[in-house]
């Protein structure tokens, strides 16, 4: 029973769905979630959130989560935007910018002058017919576009509805220019493998826990990890026959994989 | 010499980037297109504008090319919209419409309510980040998604630059709700299988004039046509370098083709 909760060491935390429901009205708190973050901080694990989350920079995001309850730090969350600048800096890229406006500080130092590459992050408001346009405009100008997509999702979950993610419009570029986006976020390896380094804890220690089937549970067990889907969130009961995806387990919520978890510690 | 234009019966022409270029400002003829079109019908030739146009219905597109001097008609057109209707009611599919404001009459007699499926035309400014997640909205709450494209086209020129077209959105689309799309409309076989059926003209008697390396060259000649590609419109030097598609000949411009043509009849 629940051998899948064994040996841990640390626990990769996707948020939006998992902590939180997020919405235009910034989003409301899963029932048990804050607790269970607590539970896992008195336990002696580590403790990771492991976000594609680009709607806003690391300061307000937690400033966020702090306000709904949840006791968690900045330098507890691993993010695309700051892994995105690691890279800027080390290629010598200048991006245009698509993202949405919360997220612009996160690239503060970067040099934006003269593109010579694209970043695309969840702009929300800002997919604009002028602005996808004008992006598409900077890639196809380039003898090799490079274009560089924070996460894939394909859609989340708002308190409005369903929101088409940054994958459907990475999909659009790529299709217009003919080229291959470098995604930095999940399911990439180097991203959990950054999220795992910061932790201290080895991929065979660690659980990620999401809602996303593809990007957290397929992309955690790609990099050796054991993955658990959330029934919150975007979960749908369709996700239980994925073609491709199988989790170590599914649960309830946040709350009833800390019970499982410390259960066998 | 020429051997490509032997034993013609019939025409099909592409518009935008053959007859003229399009813009925001309603467009400009291409110099001796106009001319052509006469010259042609005066040869006995067949004649058919095949194209994917979606910002407008018929009615107006027809009016806008006579506008600008040319002698066609609504009964000479193949374009995706009707196909579409035709493809809808035989299928008794009800759609949500994602289109261009000036395309929507054409569906006038179609029933839109409670939609089982999407239509998706080059909706060009309303292709705001609210209708692209309610078209997808739509589509994800089917048990079986069916999306509708008028077209997949990548981009194409207007006088003030070039923009996303049809293709780019589809792509996103098709992305986010794990579907694939049904084209209709160049380069699809069924579509220039009715415009060769409208015009009486078998496949093997018919040359397809157009700017569209992929689209017009690739899609008629898949369908048993001869094919040309004009160096006008989006028309680029390196399309003479496509790895999969090699048109029957190349031309400087419609008018050059129907020289060639006339000259051997």
């Amino acid at each position: 029973m629940a051998g899948w909760a064994r040996a841990v060491r640390g626990l990769l935390l996707d948020v939006s769905g998992v902590l939180y429901d997020s919405g235009a009205d910034g989003g409301v708190p899963i029932a048990g979630s804050a607790e269970a973050v607590r539970r896992i901080k008195a336990s002696g694990l580590k403790l990771r959130l492991c976000t594609n989350e680009t709607q806003a920079t690391r300061e307000n995001f937690v400033k966020k989560l702090q306000g709904m309850g949840f006791d968690v730090s900045v330098s507890e969350v691993t993010a695309p935007a700051p892994a995105a600048c690691h890279i800027l800096k080390e290629r010598g890229l200048r991006p245009h910018l698509l993202v949405h406006d919360d997220l612009v500080p996160e690239f503060a130092e970067i040099d934006k002058t003269n593109p010579n590459c694209v970043v695309l992050g969840d702009a929300a408001e800002n997919f604009t017919y002028a602005n996808l346009n004008e992006a598409f405009r900077v890639l196809i100008g380039m003898e090799k576009p490079v274009l560089i997509s924070l996460g894939r999702g394909r859609y989340y979950k708002e308190t409005d509805g369903l929101k088409l993610d940054v994958g459907a419009y990475m999909k659009a570029l790529e299709y217009a220019c003919d080229v291959q986006a470098e995604v930095v976020g999940k399911p990439s390896k180097r991203f959990f493998e950054s999220a795992l380094a910061e932790m201290g804890v080895l991929a065979e220690q660690a659980i990620m826990i999401g809602d996303d089937i593809v990007n957290d549970v397929g992309g955690a067990q790609q990099c050796g990890m054991r993955a658990l889907q959330v029934r919150t969130g975007k979960y749908r009961p369709s996700d239980e026959n994925h073609p491709d995806v199988k989790p170590d387990a599914y649960v309830n919520n946040l709350a009833e994989a800390v019970d499982i978890i410390l259960q066998q510690m």
